[in-house]
């Protein structure tokens, strides 16, 4: 430390040096900025535009007004403690925010994210507990032909060496997310740490994989394909059962029995929780989809196995969706279907549209349910 | 697969349904478009802007046209294979590539990144080999006072239960990175996935933490505070020491000893290694430096104790800089001073700037040099 007291490092010049090789910033701007009463100003310089939104999850558009510098700005009400997802919309075009390096992961648009903070007791806010770990890894899909990768959640206090085995949660992201969505995002790392130092859930293994059995889906066009889309499905499966689920329980302490293997996921990976659980419960025995979309009109061709003797097998089928999304009309035609076929489901609605802010409480409540030995049954 | 194929899914609406809630956004444009002369078209729809540039990662900054759509592009001339950082300056505003889902973490700086494929000999290129993984860990620094987070990567075939040990190279990204820069961006794992599998590099652990001591220098002004800076690197080298060093070794497989520990990084990364290594030598065998940043003007000072007795502790002392970079002349005054002192150090000096394109080819070369029993000895 008197070393470092009696020197002078240069670092201003050298590194301001380094720093003009990039783009020269316009005088700075701070943007979004949470105020103390949680409303939030987001603040975008564009000079020449002639019309700026902001666009942010689960909300509705709304103009954003330009000072005489060219900058943008608009203040929100007050919003819940959260992250939400948001960009601008100038001229037409969305952008990520520029003062902002919070960026969300995704294929198709890629969002900034707010963090608007709130008390220790909210799941997804980094508390003072144990923390597990998120593993990375990466292969080349024989089943899909690529490199992909997926990531795996071990719980606070898991150790490769020792005896202790831990129950696995497959959990899976939505379309036009990555397999990073469910950690950088979905922040179920956060949530999990926070759920096992509360006592509330059990340790457990989480596998968050790439949802895409046909990556070639991830356009705006893609999902019209039919073809397209059961390859997708199918190929998803298959890479799941031939080598995500072994990789998993040969690399990690996964118990390998259906009692200790959970599928579940949002939008289309809640559909696919559905599909690939539901038509294998020699494999799964806990099944959750979270504002599923994707699902079949032919509930009965594609579950053609699927009747009451399920309700012996499942622990749980939970089934979630929030209720301004546009998505809970099939969902509760789904749980019909299952009505009609008198197998038991939770079903879940909650406030919330098509949002992380959803999921994310999904998860909060769904991973304590799991794994339980008193674990409620499924009821109607 | 005969369900799927009687199964009419019905994902069009539902999804499309849920993408409605994100911004409409205009009629797609494709950028960037890698040519096959390795010549790269960017677009950018901006109808309103009055002047739109590229700023490119290395190269000088270039004009884009409008067409009648108010899609500004440029096609630059063929690039050499590799990964570029860049983004649009549109009426003075630094914005990534909405086209685009590859972006760039970096704290003060956002940007997307375009690759331009190159043969499999290229060791940034993603091969049929067998990959190691990168282990995301996070913890509550008690010497910073913060939650932060660092990346392990572990190389094919680790098994944390068998006994084989390995060397661990701390590997440091630069000013404005993030703990995942050397993974994300100097794609450190696919790189050495490559190198191994040729039998180049000794397999190692390493080890990608959080290069700040104190996190609030990062802001456009924080460097020019002399007190922050030097706090910066002090805690640093604390958190390193008492915290992320200990941690590692206490979870993986890793030689406790001075001959099997690196230190080396980029830019502020550079110096920091330079400065915790060569002040360490009980724990550091190996010392690299890759376009070093912020190095001390008072540099006796800075390494009170260092002389010549270094050349017998020192396995390797590597000093690398582009020849384009601003910082070329520090890191030449840097060597004369080592050379004053007659420390033995291999000076390298390559084509290029302050670029990632300049430190995958430095870690490239570097790495096999580590861990070597018949590894040269440092030479003028």
């Amino acid at each position: 430390m008197a070393v470092m007291k009696r020197t002078l490092f240069v670092f201003t010049l050298t590194v301001l040096a380094a720093l003009a090789q990039s783009p020269q910033p316009p005088p700075p701007i701070i943007s979004p900025e949470v105020h103390a009463d949680k409303t939030v100003t987001f603040r975008f310089r564009d000079p020449n535009a002639k019309e700026v939104f902001l666009a942010r999850e689960g909300a509705a558009r709304i103009s954003m007004q330009k000072d005489e510098q060219g900058v943008w700005s608009v203040t929100t009400d007050p919003l819940e403690p959260d992250f939400y997802g948001y960009s601008f919309v100038a001229d037409g075009v969305g952008l990520i925010d520029p003062s902002n390096s919070l960026m969300k992961p995704n294929l198709l648009n890629n969002e900034s994210e707010v963090h608007v903070p709130g008390p220790n007791s909210l799941t997804w806010e980094i508390n003072d507990v144990p923390h597990g770990e998120v593993h990375h890894h990466f292969y080349r899909s024989a089943v899909v032909g690529d490199d992909r990768d997926y990531f795996v959640y071990t719980p606070p206090g898991y150790n490769p060496s020792a005896k202790k085995m831990y129950p696995v949660l497959y959990l899976l992201h939505g379309f036009s997310d990555d397999a990073s969505g469910w950690s950088a995002v979905g922040r179920a790392n956060v949530i999990l740490d926070n759920l096992i130092a509360q006592g509330k859930a059990k340790p457990m293994i989480i596998v968050m994989t790439l949802g895409y059995g046909a990556p070639e889906i991830v356009s705006r066009t893609g999902m019209r394909d039919p073809g397209l889309r059961e390859r997708n499905y199918t190929r998803f499966r298959d890479a799941l059962f031939t080598e995500v689920i072994p990789q998993v329980e040969k690399e990690y302490r996964a118990v390998k029995d259906r009692n200790a293997r959970a599928i579940a996921g949002l939008s289309m990976g809640g559909a696919e929780s559905l599909y690939v659980g539901l038509n294998a419960l020699d494999r799964f025995g806990w099944v959750g989809s979270f504002s599923a979309g994707g699902l079949s009109e032919d509930l009965a061709a594609t579950f053609p196995k699927l009747d009451s003797k399920a309700n012996s097998e499942l622990h749980l089928l939970w089934i979630a969706c929030g209720t301004d999304d546009r998505l809970i009309a099939a969902n509760r035609k789904f749980r019909e279907w299952l009505k009609s076929k008198e197998i038991r489901a939770t079903e879940i609605e909650t406030p919330g549209a098509h949002t992380w802010m959803v999921w994310r409480r999904n998860l909060t409540v769904f991973a304590p349910l799991l794994f339980q030995d008193g674990s409620p049954r499924p009821t109607n």
